[in-house]
This record gives structure tokens, C-alpha cells and sequence, in this order.
């Protein structure tokens, strides 16, 4: 089988699965994005490894569980011998680029203490990416970074001021001029004060596009990682107002919920995103926002992937796009992510493999289980690259092919609510403060260190309703669940530093050193 | 309370904790160690995190479990921002030594992908340890590193040849001047070659008695790591002759083990060393040396303690006496160890605190459960040293002083039966070769990847002789255990690169940067 010379990974910011026409929404607008599945095969149950930005990421971008990485939350150092997907891609001549956001950030300390110097290990900093346009998004409070690209990019079209992202992409300008910020959600359907083709989306597209263009025939993989529709929730024109009230889908939520809820979700509930979004009229201006979001990156990715057609690329490039984790906008009375509810641990996934290997899986729906730690294996797949002992998740090219089915039983997710209001709210130590869901085709089960756990029955309760934590009725599902944490756990692999190459002929290896042991 | 200046670490190598006089071993001498223990606090329920040495090492060293720290087998490199009990003590001014043996092994693959020359990270490539006379023993194939220092000793004492350790210190004369080596375990009671004043265990105590005189009052933390009384069995006079056949204990087994035998217990009880103790004659010749080396080892340790006495050192010094791991000697019908029965994961532990807070429990026998890794927040304790969100052990300081105890409900150790012949004898994937024991008071329960359990009652079967992993009747009892291991492997500090701190303390870092979230 010819190898692909390119990959085109392009991953969204806290876009949730149910977003897109091609997973089923009656009304959003995603024509490129469901022709481009309509080409794939369109992974209809896949799960991050923790539904907030950074650890999930580090799981996407080492190919490894959270438990193993280690860098538990946004902006976590990650450890210095962890090895990203560029690290694996870079040896084969195959460039690794970054577009956006990746939330990596180095472990300095180690370095520091190594005598690694900075300036020497550029590219080490960013995991091992090339970085052509980072932008991790977010960005407030300028203090924290005002010289970002994007600002420069900003200023240089003539939108001035200390923080153009916040004030010209991130603001609506009100009747009498003044300037009405999208950090107040109740903006959200109002235009951002910039022309659309200067907007984050557009931005990064067209660096992307470039970067795809000047490579000409040298093999890349470029990670293309939007920030939206992420929150702050602002769109530009005409995108703020292509969707309206009407065009929504109703709360999945239950007054049940809300009179007992769980101890994590009493707090979570009670934070300001989420306590808007228990309004009708903020889910009403939110989400049409959200949708309008989703349909501009539509039509960017629709760009690139006319870019790949005209210059060939499209035949040995492989196409994936995806998202870190999804967004509640109001389901089970939650904002944003952060816990385990399909809304947040779902996923958009799309993979597209030109070869004609692939054709008999055009256009098809995989509803096997499978996890974000599974791209790595399918990118170095793609590209016949090496296969690692470090990699926990499973190449999905089988899949592609129609040769084979992920075969996993159950998709694990991670999240540490020391590091946030759950945390101090509950008092929980932070060494216990960790939360981990297991889902197999039927169960969802979520353990919490010193918490209850939450139980849900996918078959009967698919909006999930209803937790059985607690009921007696339940408790051989609860441990048969456990077993899946416990088998899960003991299967991480923390071993890093020798291949299962070097555990399997280590026997060998003393014999031929004469080291054998004593006998009588 | 003042803090302790000097730690003086010493560990043994195989030293199975009941063949002290202290823990009750009727017939062996052993008074130095039994007269530490009068002023010490003797734990009595002391396990190692792994019955193999690296692993094992790697665990005291780090203060975290094995399957934290990754280093799963005898050189395994460890990971190049894992921590050990050196890293911590060298900021304090404390110089953290080595005489003897650590099985640390650098990665140095990372270091080269850093960019790291080894040249410029020396003490780096020894764990943090400054080197005085590291020695990791066994060294039967002199190509392997035929230049230790210990062979270099041996020649500058006239004791020639390509590797003298082989060739004098573990062989001996036959009568007719052959060599009789070690490593036919049939020479085990004849005398080695060489002087016990050349021996190992005697250079090894004559490097740290060095060391300790040499340091004066600076402040030092010296790991004295003998390599006895570990295979190749040979003792030099006289304590070669110093037991003999009527000193042993009778072995601990029965034929129903040797009958129906755990998968993992029938291929160890087939390899040369395990067959050899099947014999009582075999038995009768090597438990006598092995004793006699024991009896050697307390000899110099009470070399050491007269001299820290003589220079005032043993005021301000915390002593621990431990060993890495165990010996079967024919127990289980298994030689060497590797495996979760007591004789292989129970060690001695001796620790004596100068201080009067400790006055009250000198000559106590500690029955709580206690680990390897709970050694490095112990030093760190006793020299006032800083925590570390690393570390899974806990400080046994407030034992040492009455004022807590260890309150651990279970102790946990691992084994990767993936490299030795187990793993191939049984066809253990590499990935899925790993056996953890979890002990509480009552039970010991181990559990194998791809292999049936063992479950032993402690209470009603101390010796461990009726493995009830397949009784229906002990369901619940094995159901407790599993959740015993996943509560262990969820506690797991797999987040090395921020600090508790750095978790509790995020939200307030974050919102002082005017980061807070979107609100109506």
C-alpha cells in the first residue's frame, strides 16, 4: 500500500459532535465539512481523554492517556522525555506545523536543571512542532501576552490598541460607539468589530493555506487548530446572524438534576456561564453565535480543502478533523465542558484517506468506540511510520480500509477538579481530586476519588438523566465498570524508557553475555 | 525539634528479613544489627515495591511506586526528570553519596535528544549521587565492564586477572589449586580466595568509613549498598564455616504447591537455581554461606556504628539498616526471588533516630504496614527537608516518635514477568506482563494481566501454602483487594510537573491575571 506523504489534522476548540450536519443537526449549515465526510468514514462514538483544552490535547497530540502524560490540566507543563506526534513524524522527513492553539508548554524546570539552554531546544518548546502561527486564544488579560502574532497581524491591517484580539475580534461596537465586549455572553449575537476575512478563523486559514502552498512537494503534517468556536462567543458578520432562536435544539436537562445534583455539578451549576444558560434567552443568543461559529469554519476548512484539490494534494494527503472536547451551552444546566456528559466527552471525528484502499468506506458511519489517543497511531499509520511502545491508542487505518474494527470495549476520560472552583468548593486535597469516566456501548460510569460516583444507562437514559450511582439495583454494573478502570489503569504504559522490543529479548540478550544464574 | 545533619542509608542486597536475630532467627549472629535495633524502631511489616533489584532501588531512590517512576527491571533507564533522594538532599548542602550499589541507569537516549553531553551531567548519570565507589555486583562476565573499581582494588592488592571479583572474591581453591567458582552452587560452603579483610562487604565498609571521617562535620547523606548477601554465594573465611547444616530453618512448602502450581511458580520452579533447592543437600550447603554473609555484614556495620561513634556522629545521624528485596532459598520450591511471597517482598527495616523525641520508642517493633517508598520523605523528615508532590510515601518520622502510625491499610509491589523466561515460557505479550500484589493485614492478593490470581489468609495460612485465587467462596475478599489496586493506581502521582500547590492555587492565580470566565 502506497504510504500518504501528508497530514492535515485539524482539530476545533470545544466543538461538540451533535454540531454538525453530518451528525444529524436539523439546521446548522456545515456543507464542506459534510461533503468531506461523505468522502470519509465519520466516527460517530469518539471520546477524548479529558474534556478540558490542555490535557486533552497532550493525550491527542502523544497518543497517550492522561494518567500517563501527566499534564493535567491547561498550560501543565509536559514532561521533557514525553514524545508528541511531531517528535515521531520529524525523524520520517515529515515537517510538523502548527497553526493555532496547542496548549503545550515545555517543562523548563527539567531543563533548567539539565543545563538545556532555551535558545538551543526552540522547536522542543513547542513539542516538537514548527511553529507557524501558535495561538493558543484566550487572551484577555493582554499583560499575559499582548505581542501575540495575531495582534501584530491586527495592528498591521490597522486595528490598533494593547489588545486587538480582545477589543476588535472579540468586541461588538454598541449605537453610540461604544465598545461592547464578548465576555459578556449577553453580546453574543452582536458582529465583531472586525470584517470577517480579518477574524481569528480566516487568519489562521490563510496561514494554513500558505504554509500548505509554499511547501510545494515536500511532505508535511500540519496541525491546523482553530480556537473556535470556543468561548468568547462573538462572531463576525455574517456569521453572528445566520442562525436565530428558532434554529436550536431544545436543553437536555431535567428539574431532577438540578433538585439533586451531583456534588461537582451543584458547583459547576452554580458559576455564571452556567447559571445564564439556565435562561432561555442566553441559550437563545449563545447558541445561534455558537452555530454561526461553526458554519464560518466550515466554510474556511472548505478553502483549504479547494487548496489541496488544485495543487494535487488532496491524493496523498491525509484529511482529519476533529475537536478537543465539546461545549454543555446549557445541557444538564452547565456551561462550557468539564465533565463527562456526552456534551463534553464527545467528538466530532472525520477521517478522510484518499487511496483507493479506502473506497469502500466512503461515506460510511463507524460506530465503533474510539478514542483521540487513537490519531497518533492512524497519522503514523497513514505515513507507514514507526509504530512506539509509548502509543496507548490504536491506528484507525484498519477502519478505513474496512479490515478491521477498533475492538476497544470502553473509552476512558480524566479530569482534575483540584485545579478549580469544585476543587475549593468540595475541599478536595489535591491528590484526590481526580475524576474518571469509563463508557462502553451501554454504561457510563464516572468515579470520583472522595465524591459519589455517577452511573448512567446509555441504552435507556441516553440524555443522561438519570444516575444510578447510588442505586443498589446497580451495583454489579458499578463493579463490573471498576474493572474496566482497574484493567485500564494496568495497562498505562509507563514503561518509557525501553520498548516492549527490549522486554521481549532482554532473556536473550543476558545469555548471549553469559549471565546466566547459578545451578547446582 | 532539631533536625538530624548525616543519613546513613544501608542496604543489603537479597537480605530476606527473617534472618536477622532480631526478627527472630534462632540460630543466626547477628548482634550489631540486633543491638541497633534495642535503640532503633524495628518494622516488623516492611515491604519493597518490587522483589527485583532496579525496580525495587528505583522505589526507595524516587519514593514512588513502579509504576510511577516507569523503571520496571534491572537497568531500566530512568526517566531524565524523575527525581531521587539525592536531587532533593543536594539543595540542602547535604552531599548524597554512593559505596556500593544502585542499578541507576540514565536515559541517556533523552539526554542526547536534549542535547545533554553526558560529560556535563555526571552525577546526573548516577542518579544525583555523588560517586565514591558505586559497584552494582555481579559481575560475572568481565567483557561487560571488566574495569570496575573494585577489580581495581583487588589487582593493587596482588589479586590478578581479568576480573578478579569472579576469579578471588566469589571462587574458590579446589585441592588441587582448580578454581572452584560460585557459580556452581555446589561450592557455596568452601571459602572465596581472597582474605575477608579484600572481600566486598569488607571494601565497601572500608570506602564509607572513609567517606564518613573524611566529610567531618559537613553534612552528608551516605547510601552504604552492600551487594551481599545476593548470589553468587560464597563467603571468605571464616564466615564461610560459621553455620552449618543443623543452623538452617526448614523450608517453607508443601507438595500441593508443587503439584498444581500457579503458571508463573511452575516455570521459576523449573529453572537451575529453584531445582538446585529442591535438594536438601543443596539447601544444607548455600543457606549457611547465605547466613554466613549475613553475619559478615553485621560485623562491618558495627565497624560503621564504632566509628560514627568515635567522631561524635552518632548524635546527629538518622540510620536505616533495609534490604531491596528478599530470597526464597527453596521456600515455594523457588530460588532467588520474584515473586509476591513474603520471603521475597518482606525486608528488614531498622531505624534509629539519635534525637530524645525518639527516645520513647527505641527497641519497639512496629507492626503497621510500611513501604520502600516511604524511606525518602523519612530523610527528608529527619533533616527537615522540603515535600515534595512527587513522592507516594509518607514519612515514618511520627512512628520514630510516637506520635502517629503508619496508617496504611495495604502495601503494594510489582514484577514485569515479561523479560525473564516466565514471560516466554507462558507467551506474555510484552504489554501485558505485569503481576501487583496488594497485601493488608489479612490478605495478600496478586493480581497477573493475563493470568490467573493468587489470594493467600494471612491470618489462617501465614505460610501462604493455599492459593484460594479460584475459590468461589473468597469472591468478595478478591473483589476488596481489586478495589484496593484501583484506588492505589488512581492515587498515583502521575502529575510530576506542577506541585499541589500549583493545583490548589489556580484559581486564584487565575483570576488575579483578570481571567475569569463569560458571565450574563
Amino acid at each position: 500500500m502506497t504510504p500518504l506523504r501528508n497530514i492535515l489534522f485539524i482539530m476545533c476548540d470545544q466543538l461538540r459532535a451533535d454540531y454538525l450536519g453530518c451528525y444529524g443537526h436539523a439546521t446548522i449549515r456545515t456543507p464542506n465539512l459534510d461533503d468531506l465526510a461523505s468522502r470519509s468514514v465519520r466516527f460517530d462514538r469518539a471520546y477524548v481523554q479529558s474534556p478540558v483544552c490542555g490535557p486533552s490535547r497532550m493525550s491527542f497530540y502523544t497518543g497517550r492517556y492522561v494518567s500517563s502524560h501527566g499534564a493535567n490540566w491547561n498550560r501543565t507543563p509536559l514532561r521533557v522525555d514525553e514524545r508528541t506526534m511531531a517528535d515521531f513524524l520529524t525523524p520520517m522527513g515529515i515537517e510538523p506545523a502548527i497553526v493555532g492553539k496547542t496548549h503545550i508548554k515545555a517543562d523548563t524546570e527539567t531543563l533548567g536543571r539539565l543545563g538545556v539552554h532555551e535558545d538551543t531546544v526552540d522547536q522542543r518548546l513547542e513539542g516538537g512542532f514548527v511553529d507557524i502561527a501558535r495561538d493558543d486564544g484566550v487572551h484577555r488579560n493582554a499583560a499575559v501576552d499582548g505581542d501575540i502574532a495575531y495582534n501584530r497581524y491586527l495592528r498591521s491591517k490597522g486595528f490598533d490598541g494593547e489588545n486587538p484580539w480582545e477589543t476588535w475580534a472579540n468586541s461588538a461596537s454598541g449605537p453610540d460607539g461604544e465598545i461592547l465586549s464578548a465576555w459578556s455572553l449577553r453580546n453574543a449575537r452582536q458582529p465583531a468589530r472586525i470584517p470577517e476575512a480579518y477574524s481569528e478563523t480566516a487568519y489562521m486559514t490563510d496561514r494554513a493555506i500558505e504554509y500548505i502552498e509554499a511547501k510545494g512537494d515536500d511532505p508535511w503534517c500540519l496541525h491546523l487548530s482553530y480556537i473556535k468556536p470556543h468561548w468568547p462567543y462573538m462572531a463576525p458578520a455574517p456569521y453572528n446572524d445566520m442562525y436565530g432562536p428558532d434554529d436550536i435544539k431544545p436543553a437536555i436537562r431535567s428539574d431532577a438534576e438540578k433538585d439533586d445534583p451531583h456534588p461537582i455539578a451543584q458547583v459547576m451549576m452554580a458559576e455564571g456561564d452556567s447559571m445564564a444558560f439556565h435562561q432561555d434567552e442566553a441559550r437563545e443568543t449563545i447558541i445561534p453565535t455558537y452555530m454561526g461559529l461553526i458554519s464560518q469554519i466550515d466554510a474556511h476548512v472548505g478553502r483549504i480543502l479547494a487548496t489541496l484539490k488544485a495543487i494535487g494534494r488532496d491524493q496523498d494527503t491525509l484529511v482529519v478533523f476533529t475537536s478537543d472536547h465539546g461545549d454543555f451551552l446549557g445541557d444538564h444546566w452547565l456551561a462550557d465542558k468539564a465533565m463527562f456528559y456526552e456534551p463534553g466527552v464527545r467528538i466530532p471525528l472525520i477521517v478522510y484517506d484518499p487511496r483507493p484502499e479506502a473506497d469502500k468506506t466512503r461515506g460510511s458511519v463507524c460506530d465503533d468506540l474510539v478514542e483521540a489517543i487513537d490519531l497518533v497511531p492512524t497519522f503514523l499509520g497513514a505515513v507507514d511510520g514507526p509504530s512506539s511502545h509509548r502509543l496507548e491508542g490504536q491506528s484507525l487505518i484498519p477502519v478505513l480500509h474496512g479490515t478491521g474494527n477498533s475492538g476497544r470495549e470502553a473509552v476512558f476520560s480524566e479530569l482534575d477538579y483540584g485545579y478549580i472552583a469544585t476543587g475549593r468548593e468540595l475541599a478536595l486535597p489535591a491528590t484526590q481530586s481526580v475524576g474518571r469516566m469509563v463508557r462502553t456501548k451501554d454504561w457510563k460510569y464516572v468515579h470520583f476519588q472522595t465524591l459519589p460516583c455517577q452511573l448512567f444507562d446509555l441504552r435507556n437514559d441516553p440524555d443522561e438523566l438519570r444516575n444510578l450511582g447510588a442505586d443498589p439495583d446497580y451495583a454489579d454494573i458499578r463493579a463490573e465498570m471498576q474493572g474496566h478502570l482497574l484493567e485500564w489503569q494496568l495497562a498505562l504504559r509507563s514503561r518509557v524508557t525501553e520498548t516492549d522490543e527490549d522486554v521481549s529479548s532482554w532473556l536473550d540478550r543476558m545469555l548471549a553475555r553469559g549471565a546466566e544464574k547459578s545451578a547446582w
